[in-house]
């Protein structure tokens, strides 16, 4: 692609740097920047320096905050004692969205997967493992996501815990509401069969 | 969506005001960016916000670019007398990718399109009838798209430019290099057997 301005060109550069925004895309998002008012772009890069350089984590929970505690560990109306593991910030959203949990969280930041280089050590596994030894959480749920990178982070978390008082699970693996049996693939069919939970549980829950 | 955090939520919404980038994809590009290190997001902001405040466009062809005069028209080489009309600065980058016009452009920065308020007055009309009437422009090539917009741009300017000693044309429309004519659509068929071309001409063009 050939730039008849540098400095549009390092603008196209730099928007292309985002993950799934290719050169094409960075342009049409560009130009479309100079034909909004100027503001608009003002606004977009403070938004964006303020929020990197001012952004805070919860220093009991790493999820994302304005203060130092987060609203969700501040709020002493929730079960402190009751610990979701997620793997980042938009896993703590779509939970908070269900309406279903009151207790806090802990986002361990990703993964453990040697394909991408991120080891134990990059993740926020240790403060969750100290959390357990002092003995202020009653139980941990495991919510990461269900591929082997999932599964190996929930042993290595299990195998470090599994020695304290505390009750463990994992969130429930199934059929989708509302999916039809017949479209479903056979691993998550198997489980949902081999985890079947009692059919006056599902009644209460309506 | 419930943010944890201001300054997180501000960012999101910026960046979805984006065309094509939704709440969801915002949220994805700005975490992505938290990951980074932290000049990623500085470059970013500047590129975007040096763009906006310093950019320029050519006083004489419109097009973008870092002097008053852009590359194109200041080519004393180029022939000033061949303008090509085009809707935008991409329709000039994809015109020159291909190395086949040696004249100059005029950019329009965009449609006459009611549906979209966009008329005459907004385009850069006046400029292109006042390039014709000093009498330096020796032919129009028109180069926009194919579509009711195009066309009626097409034809206002023609309006305006007709009692003008110029040659006026616009770029075949045909069957693309490598298509299978029996996938061609009826009306891009049908004119490209009314524009047939002497068979002698496609030799040279090899």
């Amino acid at each position: 692609m050939e730039f008849s301005s540098k400095l549009l060109e390092k603008a196209v550069y730099e928007m292309s740097q985002l993950p799934g925004i290719g050169k094409r895309t960075a342009l049409r998002l560009v130009l479309h920047l100079l034909k909004q008012p100027e503001e608009q772009t003002q606004f977009l890069a403070t938004a964006l320096r303020s929020l990197r350089e001012e952004v805070k984590f919860c220093k009991q929970c790493h999820n994302i905050s304005d203060a130092a505690v987060c609203e969700i560990c501040a709020n002493t109306s929730r079960n402190q004692g009751v610990v979701c593991v997620v793997e980042d910030i938009r896993d703590v959203m779509a939970i908070e969205n269900t309406n279903q949990f009151r207790g806090v969280y802990h986002v361990l930041g990703g993964k453990i997967s040697p394909i991408d280089g991120v080891g134990p050590s990059q993740l926020h596994i240790n403060t969750l493992v100290e959390k357990v030894k002092t003995g202020a959480i009653s139980e941990l749920i495991f919510a990461l996501s269900s591929t082997m990178e999932g599964d190996t982070t929930n042993f290595y978390i299990y195998k470090q815990i599994k020695e304290y008082p505390i009750k463990t699970s994992t969130i429930a693996r199934g059929i989708s509401v509302g999916d039809e049996l017949e479209y479903a693939d056979e691993v998550t069919l198997g489980r949902s069969i081999i985890n079947r939970i009692p059919f006056e549980n599902t009644l209460r829950q309506v």
